[in-house]
């Protein structure tokens, strides 16, 4: 078999974790699989760059900061590649460049145009263990680039849909993918298997185990991923399709969100353009808009409500008072008290009144909804933040998720 | 003008001295000039990523170690570039396979092949200042390589003959060239001009300012060097061919190298390709000899000293104890309580007796010749090393070479 694997940051941030990873490496590689192997930065290796940065710059370049970021996977990649010789396996490292990996313009948060594995696969071919450098590629202009945050995981799926692998291993500090956070709700379960759309909504909404754009990508090319921690043997999450037509379960999991702010406009006009002017002005400043919702007419006139990550907010305010006289809206107000509590599950769709138990759970512990949005697979709901870890736990509950 | 500049590890130790490196390079630049900015990596980094290394591997492979220790030099450059934007100067920086430093495939010691500097060139021609890292390039087989002790000198010199600058200054933590080593002798003189070959002499002779392998390549290419200090506006040393028929100083300095040790063979059988055996079985282990004394032949019998390193000298007697029967030697000797001390002068080659009162100094104050070596522009002599310093201090005097 061809396996890609992926180590988050935390399973190499040491000399002995990067040691005990290429244990692994050893392992499989003696059962007769082949190894492509993508590492991310040593533990708190960013940060420190990123302290670095600030003593010389306020505002430094997005090209110089891939420049100096693209470094911390360089080191792990070569010292990994050192274990795994020292284990006696034929191993070489790869930078995002060498791994032939061509990305679009776009620094610190560059996406993959195509690869050319060519070299990659001679290494493979000749029998050595491949250690390739997460989060970073090439542009045409021969730049290094970083794919932002979840870069790691986007690299090794996409390595594994290049070279067409079999399975495609992600390791992390976690044991996998969890009904909710276990953090929160003591009893929360780890799934065995999980789709990608599943997974998509669950990433999406917080959880921190996968991130969306490998997930996709990971649909798009039907890779299998498992999702598993480097310090146990544990099998972990399996992430695929799922061709059963009937899924035991409707809900799958519950995940929520506090990096949520709300931002109200008051009478907004009811004209054509008049939303385009809003979402297109706060898209122009690359910021992200999850819900909207539009609050019924009455004379022309609407309330627009939307969501915001709060690290955005400051940013969406001053778009929003910059415009507010051109789209003539009478004011508007913000909240950065509230969180995003939903409910994930491909079995929704077929199972109308999930939403239903969703409020009955939440008003059973008395919650109320501030916003609500809902696709085939998810229900969300906006709620005070203060409220989150209740609401959480009521709908683990609600939907007998627990072990 | 073009100028490239090099800047050492202590010149951009932290934050402070890189912003100090970017306000001498805007000063430089608001002065019409065109820069290309040369750095090694910050301080302590390359110690610092050798102990990472120590913590997974007792063998690391070469090419692994130019992975790893190439990413200081990138941190650097990332970071002055930065420093340089924010005081309003448009910069970029360029790792050295981006810079086109084209290397053999010898890791850890890697030659420059060729520079292919168009895109530099374009770089430099739209007014940016440009930042290299020092020390490093890629192999056609598109392999990271080092360039070994000294590489970011040999990368400044370098790029300073590929773009036909007018001038490269080499950036250190000292004042310039000395007559001796000015902790060792307190009125040692700096040097205000230098021909190559004398620097080429006292960069072999252990004067650490300036690595021998950039001296022969701005000799080859006829760059004048200025090395100065980073921390001050002093001018420091230049280094150039001097044309002046007359040489006023006979003997320009006075080096010394603690890291010597002398290895004697007994009984050296005189016959052809005995020599050869020996050296060349050194030369496959990469053990630079450095002198070489055979001393009276007596019944087609000799005896032969010659000195190592002291960090090869365990290799060195390995090597000895491997081909000692072959060869027919009836014994060997070691002493690494040895070290060299040196007189280097152009105006040497042209006045006699300079080894004669060189000897004279040394005996004055009671210190025994073990071995002696002259070239064209430089009499060395092994002594005993707990008496190197007096030796130094001795020659120093002699020479009048005191301010």
């Amino acid at each position: 078999m061809l396996i890609v694997q992926k180590y988050g940051g935390s399973s190499v941030a040491d000399a002995e974790r990067i040691k005990r990873v290429a244990g692994r490496i050893a392992d499989l590689k003696k059962e007769g699989h082949n190894l492509v192997v993508v590492v991310s930065a040593m533990g708190d290796t960013t940060d420190d760059l990123i302290e670095l940065v600030k003593g010389v710059s306020d505002r430094p370049e997005d090209r110089e900061m891939d420049m100096i970021l693209s470094t911390g996977e360089q080191v792990s990649i070569a010292l990994l590649a050192m274990a795994v010789k020292s284990l006696g396996l034929d191993s070489i490292s790869m930078t995002g460049p060498q791994a032939g990996i061509i990305t679009n313009r776009i620094h610190t948060k560059a996406r993959i145009k195509e690869i050319n594995c060519r070299r990659l696969k001679q290494e493979l071919d000749s029998g050595k263990v491949v250690i390739v450098a997460g989060f970073q590629g090439i542009n045409r202009a021969g730049d290094i680039t970083t794919l932002g945050r979840g870069g790691s995981d986007t690299t090794a799926v996409a390595l594994a849909a290049a070279l067409k692998a079999d399975l495609c291993e992600i390791y992390t500090d976690v044991d996998g993918v969890y009904t909710t956070d276990p953090r929160v709700v003591k009893n929360a379960r780890k799934l065995d298997c999980i789709t990608y759309d599943e997974m998509l909504e669950l990433a999406h909404l917080g959880a921190q185990v996968l991130h969306p754009r490998s997930v996709e990508c990971a649909k798009l090319h039907n890779i299998t991923l498992h999702v598993r921690s480097s310090f146990n043997q544990n099998s972990g999450t399996v992430v695929k399709e799922v061709n059963d037509v009937e899924k035991s379960l409707v809900v799958t999991g519950i995940a929520h969100d506090l990096n949520v702010a709300k931002i109200g406009l008051f009478d907004v006009p009811d004209k054509p353009g008049i939303a385009w002017k809003v979402f297109s002005s706060l898209a122009n400043e690359h910021i992200n808009v999850d819900m909207i919702v539009q609050s019924a007419m009455r004379d022309e006139i609407n309330d627009i409500s939307f969501t915001v990550a709060t690290t955005d907010l400051k940013k969406a305010l001053a778009v929003v008072e910059r415009i507010k006289d051109e789209v003539g809206i009478s004011g508007y107000t913000w909240d950065d008290g509230v969180s995003k509590v939903s409910a994930v599950g491909a079995g929704m769709a077929s199972n109308p009144g999930i939403a239903a138990m969703m409020f009955e759970a939440l008003a059973g512990v008395g919650i109320n909804l501030e916003m609500i949005s809902t696709s085939e697979i998810r229900v969300s709901c906006i709620i005070k933040s203060d409220r989150t870890l209740e609401a959480v736990s009521a709908l683990h509950e609600k939907f007998g998720l627990g072990k």
